[in-house]
């Protein structure tokens, strides 16, 4: 089972770019399950139920979130009736949506979870480690092999600390969220494929897909001012794993990371 | 002028691998000038005036720091006579020790900075922003062409927005204290080499360098515990970067990144 | 049913007029009842269980804590036997001693209530409000009428909106961790004592109980330093509230708040 | 020289309150100037030229800020010609407005200073305690006595601290900030007042002036909501201060706390 994931994909620039690309992408590298972070996916803040449909009709399968879950107002509604669409598992009972999808694949269950940290993030949620590892465990008791989470987290310590604590549990844990690809795809002592973070599909020059003066503007001054999407050619940031459906370990872990010519976008 | 830097040496395990393998890989990539950050490489806090001797012997000729820089305290005092350690520029004024250090090397003057950044970074230092511009300008009136920066932040949007303030400014700027290295590396648009996080030398099997089952057990309970540093083989991060010194501009970006054998340790 | 609160005892300054003024305090103010918060009773780290035992004795009947509850190594083991000492109800199941006491007094049941805030505080704890609401359902249902909480957090925000999500249920709720008496003691619309902080019983001249001197070294340098408990006279702040015992409804609330004379220390 | 300071003034309730009461406050009090906190007049969303103009009229001296001070996109520019409204005077240079106003008074010079802390705080602002050493030094060295100041700080320790770094030198230090005025009121060694928290001018049945339900949902369930401004009783609160103008020494500070009845407003 070979999955894609794509990273955080920051407003229209991403957007666009997946939508046109997904599909070469599945084909070049025979994938079978496709997965994307879709949280800055409308402006920079959040996901409408619109831009979903068009990243699913455009190849992916299931869309996970973080923080900016939110930001658009129609999206709660909307969750409950598409439940392709993941916010973090670890808000409490009764918020809309769910962090868990569990899929039949040809070849066998897939669950796919969505968590958030709680280190430096905005919202005070529950603690992963604790639901996180409940779930992980009643999936397997329930005979799911194979399980994929997005770790939505902003310290590199809390998200390499959940990819040991549920590894030879889950089959690939990917960080999001620092729109940065990290250099540390691994699989894990104990068979999980792990990265820090998958980084983001959005505009190369740009301060994590914004417009690069009005961030430097606001470090040196600290006035508040809008953070634009930023222009120019585009780089898509995931990595694709491949999981062995019988097992549920994962056999590879490879960064995927292009840059966009301007004659291709 | 070719410079090897090395990101944040943890521990033991991470402070014998890069004195052991220093110079060697000194001649493997035809080193000219050697950076290490070494605010981990005591027991992983702070740093000793006794290693820092070591790892200057093993060829290291500017050692950086971070906001562990005063855990052990008789450093402080040392940094008055050894002016090739620095502690980040960004603290006020009558504090002990300097953020640069001005050398003449056979291509001409290099000046090494270390800053720190202030997005979630436990000590309320001054604006790094404003602070490095100002410097950063002075030693180019000075005739300075070659700036090298260790740039020790947390979040990836502080450390990309220091790339482009100080782009076409400083030669080279790299990221440290997540201990991950990024896959990021790349020139910006006037010329300055730029990575996000270099990575730490240190265990491979740890979080951030230190003993996994610690940091798990933080995470799952919020008790307090012991982090040791970890055991096992280990992994050198960093970055080679050849800067023009008749322009200062960088000419290429390379992540370093060697996982040593259990043999050759 | 006549409570005394005592905030968060510093040291041995705090501690030792806590212990010698307590039982005057009881006769004058004819109190059935006392809880003071002992977190930072132990250098200002913490509490050890003998310095709990000297509050017993001196006529504390309850003690309450907060994020510095684990600041001394021997507190966790003496939590399972002595139940009368109380840490944050919000930490995850297994940890070590309770956040709740009930016990039995000639006026009815009393129950005693430690929680702690996860706005800016070190630990991040699983949700107070969901947690407190559920515990004090099952007391009331259980029969408990008159319920006393100790929340512990930094923010104004965390403890009032704490205030008005158990009024009606909870008798008393105060707030502690910063030290500093809040003017806005009050019953809220459906019964229940507020007050925002109950203040510190420690130093007059220092800083939260610490040395004036060397918190402002910090403040102006970001150097650390050690901030050795205060001297000289002492103010303890706490507050006073009635409650009825048929209803577990508030009668009164008063601030305690008494600078000792020199001569009587 | 009797000085009436009114804290953080919150939306419509407030101000409405504020400007009805300020002359007769004044009379019964013999005040003979006046500074009030308007950074949340507008909506709780920092303050407009039009509001602005109306404290004015209603009888303030001075209007100073915080946090909230761009939250109105029309008062940085308004800032140029009215300097009587401050910002935090630790902004970097270049930032409109000031944070420091010289008043001529029948009494001799007054000077009003606005400062804002970092810890916890939003911004990240330069060092207030070496800033205002300074610019406090420098006033007095000028001949200014009578200096005010309204820290605007999260911290109770950050706000003593001030107290003490000051002490001696400004007349008299309120902090804000909380929207909870602290029963700490007092004249420091050296002769200067001091409050933790002045406290707000805003609706009673509130947090920090904001609506009940709508925080404590927010605490329940970490979602997104609006916080609309509180109805009903409004509570003004603030400090009243007696300066020595021989000396610039406080002669007193009593805190200020009434509870508008229903039929008053
Ligand atoms: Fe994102
Ligand atoms: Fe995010
Ligand atoms: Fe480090
Ligand atoms: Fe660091
Ligand atoms: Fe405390
Ligand atoms: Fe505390
Ligand atoms: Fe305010
Ligand atoms: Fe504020």
């Amino acid at each position: 089972m070979r999955i894609l994931f794509l990273g955080d994909i920051v407003g229209e620039p991403g957007r666009k770019s997946v939508i046109k690309f997904l599909s070469t992408i599945q084909k070049e590298h025979s994938i079978d399950f496709t997965i994307v972070n879709g949280e800055n996916s409308a402006g920079g803040r959040g996901i409408t139920p619109s831009i979903a449909n068009d990243l699913f009709k455009a190849g992916a399968d299931v869309i996970t979130t973080g923080d900016h879950v939110w930001d658009q107002r129609d999206l709660a509604d909307h969750l409950s009736n598409e439940k392709r669409i993941l916010r973090p598992i670890n808000y409490p009972e009764g918020v809309p949506g769910s962090g868990l999808i569990s899929i039949d694949t040809p070849a066998g269950k897939l669950a796919v979870l969505n968590a958030q940290g709680r280190t430096f993030m905005g919202q005070a949620l529950e603690n992963p480690f604790l639901i996180l590892e409940d779930t992980v465990n009643a999936l397997i008791k329930d005979g799911t092999k194979m399980i994929f989470l997005d770790f939505h987290a902003e310290t590199t310590s809390e998200k390499i600390a959940m990819g040991y604590h549920l590894d030879g549990k889950a089959s690939v844990i990917v960080g999001t969220h620092t729109h940065v690809q990290t250099a540390d795809e691994r699989i894990l002592p104990n068979g999980t494929a792990h990265i820090t973070d998958a980084g983001m599909c959005g505009p190369e020059t740009s301060i994590l897909g914004r417009n690069v003066e009005s961030i430097i503007y606001r470090f040196k001054s600290s006035l508040p001012t809008r953070f634009p999407v930023a222009k120019g050619p585009v780089r898509l940031c995931g990595v694709i794993a491949e999981i062995d459906p019988e097992t549920g370990k994962a056999k590879s872990i490879e960064r995927y990371n292009r840059l966009l010519e301007p004659g291709e976008m």
